[in-house]
């Protein structure tokens, strides 16, 4: 029987070790070494992001897994109802929740306001910080990030609430909320973490009224993205609540620096897109690593896992 | 049968129910509005310090319960002997921990760095982050402070390594190491937590080669005493290494500005003393009801906690 043909879009540094055992199961080829037949009888692409260009010269297609999490930043249009999109979420759940701890302990302890103060010889104390221990927390989206947030914020002694899609029952799970209950998950809390997938639901979803159902002092992380959050209310909002504070790792335009307005604000705290640990040896590996589990599962005949539902983006 | 003196000297504000539990044991004054006769005839007091003065005054003392977890700002030679002091270890280990976790995070997720730099416009990612999960930390000083730290690395998925005086199994600590072991504790560390108080074993304690024990890029936290560390080598070492994070709270003199030299270097993260939450309106309620706990149980004929060694300190 001829061997499927699998592409590999992952960058030429990525070390064998992370796709060696895909060579036991498929005819493995790489992204721009790869012929026009081989491409024509590629069944499976793993890769970033697939252009419309990647689709025509791919007739074959059938599965295309991404390497990141989100899968927002695809031209859904371009691609053919016949090809299944999986994402890669929980390939980097671990750092990007350590992430948004960091960012949430940031701002409850004041860190960045302090350091920037004592840095400039000021070490007076004029603002008061908060306990986590007894707090409540809002974790938006349970996927593996929103999860493993929910489980780290139990250590830490925290009542949780959580808001997804469907209800259902989880161990760091104290309080469930529905879509599109996202006042009442947010209500009175003292902090929330966004965790949400960008798609035609949750773009927008928390606006003026969902940051002001928070507590007045609330702090607000964001690891999922921007777009979930409207610029022009939380702008508004931050500006009017000194002290409510906005910090995340997410923005609105590709370009971050479009989006500089918000990191000038005196109640943000920002960092550039970093939280998958950017950068990290290990992080990428782990990434083509998850992402090519999957494929096998699909080569061996087994289902795929984080299937995208077109209908959430289309 | 007469009852015993308690000499309050906790400030005005703190609101009667921290400490109305002591009226069904003791004749409770208030320092500063206490006649002569009455701290004639005091047998305990409750404080932050005690002054010569003081001790004159109250002749008859037999407990001093002070209200911080650290001793080390006490006037050791002037205290008889026949003096018992208690320190309140535990009344705010959980935000101290917490403190520490954000300190520790704030350094291996480089928040303060991108925070500072995005804030200036600058959106590029120069330094690589840190996992936790599957790292190692050594945490110095096994109170209650340390054990929290301990505990919440844990969840984090760390290696826990132990320092403290005497050998002892505890349920997050993976490696223990005794006094004067410190080398051996922070050989190769990722992380150390430093929640140690300061007296004549644990004065310079971390010096040059100590550092130099942890890898290259560690990150240091000290929510313990700053004079735990010995600040010229702590200096000398970070201009040395300016991959390596120390993150403190505390500092060595008792003006912290006289420290500004710390806060201003590159690789330092820096904030005011304020881990135990200072100013949190729960926190101080807490240290007087627990510290007035303890003098509960000694008005009981129970046994004290917290009873300090004075050959640590003289």
């Amino acid at each position: 029987m001829e061997r499927k043909v699998v592409v590999l879009n992952v960058g030429d540094f990525v070390p064998e070790e992370a796709y060696a055992d895909l060579f036991n199961y498929a005819e493995v080829v790489f992204y721009g070494r790869a012929s026009p037949d081989e491409l024509r009888r590629a069944e499976v692409l793993v890769t970033f992001r697939v252009t419309r260009e990647d689709l025509q010269v791919m007739p074959n297609l059938r599965v295309v897994q991404v390497l990141s999490a989100g899968v927002d930043h695809l031209d859904w249009p371009s691609i053919p109802e016949t090809v299944t999109v999986c994402n890669n979420a929980g390939s980097n759940a671990i750092p990007v929740a350590e992430h948004a701890l960091a960012l949430l302990l940031a701002a409850a302890k004041r860190i960045t306001h302090y350091d920037a103060r004592c840095r400039s010889g000021d070490f007076t104390r004029d603002r008061i910080t908060k306990i986590l221990y007894g707090s409540e927390v809002a974790v938006l989206g349970l996927g593996p990030i929103g999860m493993r947030v929910a489980e780290l914020a139990k250590a830490l002694g925290m009542r949780v609430r959580g808001f997804a899609r469907r209800p259902r029952e989880e161990p760091f799970i104290d309080e469930f909320f529905a879509y599109p209950d996202v006042r009442g998950a947010l209500s009175g809390a003292d902090f929330a973490v966004l965790a949400l997938p960008l798609n035609k639901h949750t773009r927008g979803l928390i606006g003026y009224d969902e940051l002001g159902a928070m507590k007045r002092d609330g702090v607000m992380v964001n690891v999922g993205r921007g777009g979930v959050v409207s610029k022009p209310d939380l702008i508004r909002f931050l500006r009017e609540n000194p002290e409510f504070t906005y910090a995340t790792d997410v923005f609105w335009s590709p370009e971050i620096s479009q989006d500089s307005d918000i990191a000038a604000l005196p109640n943000a705290i920002v960092t550039p897109w970093i939280a998958g640990a950017f950068g990290h040896p290990r992080v990428y590996v782990e990434m083509v690593r998850y992402a090519v589990s999957n494929v096998i599962r699909y080569l061996r005949g087994e289902g795929l896992r984080n299937v995208v539902d077109r209908s959430d983006y289309v």
